[in-house]
Formats: structure tokens, C-alpha cells, sequence
């Protein structure tokens, strides 16, 4: 099963967003910044990742758990609205 | 909706050695025990709650997010497995 | 080497404050609860101890890795700090 | 203060490999890979970030906590060597 397209886009952009932080790292081990810059930067990393790993798995909760078209109405938003919750609190 | 009675003396087995554990904390304070000891039983005590974390939330997976009485067969099996599998490793 | 007393205290409050959610868990699960009040008081015994952690390793960071007695002045407050800002934004 | 050369090229070497995998999340996510696959890739990007993290910190803890030239012998290396050993228990 595949992602929608707008989907797609909003988390190719994460993606990228997050190559430009790692890309940041390096070049802050390479300019010998501060240990402190350094450890801020892996944070944000980590934290964005988390963030893209919450999307992902949304998406996954909400489009792949049913076939919507072959069982239409099965899935019970409300408890997928508390899963989705607990994801994006938990998962950071 | 409810755990079954199977899951939840499970659950509450859990919930007690992690009771155990925050005693344990409690005990290595009081007693002035080494820094040492008290950060291993709090690492203990975070370890152990996102498992019971895991296990609640791959209940919920499992069986609330379909109502299987009334959408037999309607959750995927495969992408439910992939969904907790994902909640295994990563919550942790 | 111990705590001081007011550390001590301080800590053995969040102890306390924590065994209270663990039994909250326990009373939610004997009591039927749904599975998404649940899921919220473990996020938050979880979340609370990460932050124990964070105040021991502070505590750590700031008292037990370096003597004062014996070395005063040895223990460079500024490169400290940005370990206890990293430890608190991190463990979470 | 700074990295050493060999600590710096060890570094270094952990952030490319990230953005290796950072890489492929885009790929996996352009050829309309599975969830499955894009999810397990993420969750080693934010393996892979704790365990750099923990690579920095534990630097931090080792080398810039004490000026080793002005006081030696200052930091207990015990202590350091516990703090350490919880980085790397707690931080992935």
C-alpha cells in the first residue's frame, strides 16, 4: 500500500529537513564548534525524527490497519484517535 | 471496551514489580545508597513502564481498533504486525 | 558519597508522587477502565521518570563527579551546565 | 575546547553513516516503499542518533567537565565512569 501524494510531499520535506540538520552536525565537528552546539543539533535530529517516525505511523493507523474500499466504516476512529494521541505524545 | 481477564492479570503482574521497583528506589534513597545504584533502578522503572506501554498499546492494536463481531476479518492482520512490531522496538 | 537532605527530600518526593500513578494504573485496570486512560497515566509514569532521572544525574553531574574539598574551583561550572541543559532537554 | 583528531574522524564517520540512512528514507519514500520498510529505517536514524549522542556526551563528561591540565587528577573517574555507563544504558 502506498502513501497519497500530498502525503508524500509533507514527509519528504521532513525528510530533507532532516538531511540539512545532519548535514549541520558535520559541519560543526568540522569547524570544531562547541561540544554544546553539537549536542543541540543531535537533539533536534533525534527529535525530528521521532516527529517523522509519529507521521509515519499515523498514516499507517489511519490508512493500512483496514481496507477502507472492502470494509468501509470498520475501523473505529475514535480508538484510532487514541492510539494516533498516545503515538505522538509518547514518541518524541 | 475492556482487556480480557487473560491480558489484564498479565498487566497487573507487571504494574506490580513495577511498584516493587519504585520501592526500591524509595529504599536505595533513604539508605543513602551509591548515585550509582539509585540511576540503575530509575533506568529499571523507565525500561519497564514502556514495556507495559507496548503491551497496552499492541492490546489496543489488536483488539479495539476493529470490532471483530461486527467487521470480521476487516483488520489487516500483516499491517497490524508491522504496527506492533514497530511499538516493540521503538518504545522503549 | 549521599545526597543532601534537602535533595533528598526533594527526590523522595517524586518517589512518592510517582508510586501514586503506578497505583492509579492499577486501580484503572481493575476498574475496567478504557484502554486510552490507560495508555495516559503510564505516558505520564513514564515521563515522570525520565525527570527523576534527570534530577540524579544532575545531581550527579554537579556533586559526585569531581570533590570540592579536595579540588576547588576543578569542576568547570559553564561546560556543567551545558550537560544539565542536554541531560534535561533529552531525557524525556 | 575541542575534539581530538581521533575522536573527530570516529564521529564524523557515525553522521555520514546517518545520512546514509537519512538518504534512504527519501528513496524508500519515492519508490512508494511499504510502511513497513520506511518505519524500520526511521527507528535506525533515531537509534543511530542516540548512540552519536551518547558518543558526544560522553566526550563532554570524559574531557571538558575538569581542565585536566590546570587540575589533575580532579575528576573521579569512578563517577564518570557511572554517568557514562547510565548515558549509554538510558540515551537510545
Amino acid at each position: 500500500m502506498t502513501h497519497t501524494i500530498r502525503e508524500k510531499t509533507k514527509l519528504l520535506a521532513r525528510v530533507r529537513r532532516i538531511r540539512g540538520q545532519v548535514d549541520a552536525i558535520e559541519r560543526a565537528l568540522q569547524s570544531e564548534a562547541g561540544c554544546e552546539q553539537v549536542m543541540h543539533i543531535i537533539a533536534a535530529v533525534h527529535g525530528a525524527t521521532a516527529s517523522l517516525m509519529a507521521e509515519v505511523v499515523e498514516d499507517h493507523i489511519r490508512c493500512h490497519l483496514v481496507d477502507a474500499e472492502k470494509h468501509p466504516g470498520a475501523l473505529d476512529v475514535e480508538a484510532a484517535d487514541q492510539l494516533v494521541d498516545i503515538v505522538r505524545t509518547y514518541m518524541r
